[in-house]
């Protein structure tokens, strides 16, 4: 929805971690929305939230939690997974329509840029026809990675490829010798995987794991010495392109 | 270069143009450096400048600028083009190495991001083994791009492609026809080729048509409705994925 009516729903991107590498637009935002939004598994505190914690205090009168149901044992396409997780956006949904048809605005916090595998996409998808929405972008967590890396990722013509761990490993090789730089996310258990697939593609010592890039406990190491396949989910993996040089 | 020592270089990450999409961090280390520097063609204020300009006016005492050589008739790969802005960037690199030597805190002012795409690189690559060195990450072009555009870009396990536009018809009609979603960059004169593979492709239909993203005159068009094939440099076509809706 666009035109002149004052914005009601904002995404808000908090970009990669640091507190310090939000946009000043979001601060603004954030400072000015009637309630702050954010997502978190139940009974932890959401990483977009601990971001912006530095900046604004916890606020009880102002914020609405949007705790996602447990689906342990579940993966990603099964209906035990896929079910709840659409009744939950649903229900978010109607809780922010709620609060905007009382006029009150929101500011959706969200990890790294809110357009960019977030979770905001599925409110957006439901309310963005209904209500004046904006998106305050931000630092992804893979601009924040390279830059932390110090790893230029694309040079002069070459092509990037950004890759879910999430995907077979065959196709992860495939698409790997097929380009000249790549970010794999979404690693955590895939990381096996996502190995044996760099290494099919030549690539696994020009490949860079990432953890945590600009927070505490960041760490950044070459694939290859890296000895465990441990990561968490956020964590990613970056193969810098080695295009013209001037 | 890394260790304890003072950060002398600074790559530092303006954003995608509204001067407000800058983060915290960008500010701060531009109010502190001792030397502001930026890239820009002869005769005019590059884009970057101009973007920090609404927060920090301009102050020759403090400013390096770097003139790009005049190049025109010469394209990218032909030695005509290549040798002499090779040697503007060994020349700028030594130049910022004096300054460096006499102790003073540089501040490169970049478009987006310092490390996707950017001309910092090449001074980086010259000079970061040399002195302590830090990029500041920024909001992207693209990633403004599509938060303006209403265009959420991956949803779900979607893999995304970041393609130059001065790439061959057929290979990027080929990567457009094997990608879940798209980016393709530095339109300008290859906007009416991008066009043919996007339609050789399947995908005219999907591609939204971005230009000034954040600033003044922006403009954002159904690609299948711009009339035109003109277009700047820096414009880009967004093709958003369709991944998993929950």
């Amino acid at each position: 929805m666009s035109g002149t009516a004052k914005t009601l729903l904002y995404g808000v991107g908090l970009g990669p971690g640091a507190p310090d590498l939000m946009t000043v637009r979001a601060r603004e935002v954030i400072a000015r929305a009637d309630r702050l939004v954010h997502f978190c598994k139940r009974g932890r505190r959401g990483n977009a939230r601990a971001t912006a914690d530095a900046i604004f205090a916890p606020d009880p009168a102002r914020e609405i939690e949007l705790a996602f149901p447990v689906t342990t044992e579940a993966e990603v396409g099964d209906p035990a997974y896929d079910e709840p997780i659409a009744a939950f956006y649903e229900e978010a949904a109607e809780r922010l329509a709620a609060e905007m048809a009382a006029g009150r605005t929101l500011a959706v916090l969200c990890d790294g840029d809110p357009f960019f595998y977030g979770s905001f996409m599925h409110l957006w998808r439901r309310l963005s026809m209904r209500f004046p929405c904006e998106v305050v972008p931000g630092v992804t967590a893979m601009t924040g990675a390279w830059g932390e890396a110090g790893a230029p990722i694309t040079w002069g013509d070459d092509v990037m490829t950004v890759l879910p761990g999430t995907l077979p490993e065959a196709e992860l090789a495939r698409r790997l010798s097929d380009t000249d730089a790549a970010v794999i996310m979404k690693l955590g258990r895939n990381l096996p995987k996502v190995r044996r697939a760099l290494i099919a593609a030549g690539l696994e010592e020009r490949a860079v794991y990432v953890e945590r890039a600009t927070m505490e406990r960041q760490v950044v190491a070459r694939l290859a010495d890296k000895a465990d396949d441990e990561a968490p989910y956020f964590a990613m993996v970056l193969v810098p392109g080695e295009g013209r040089r001037l």
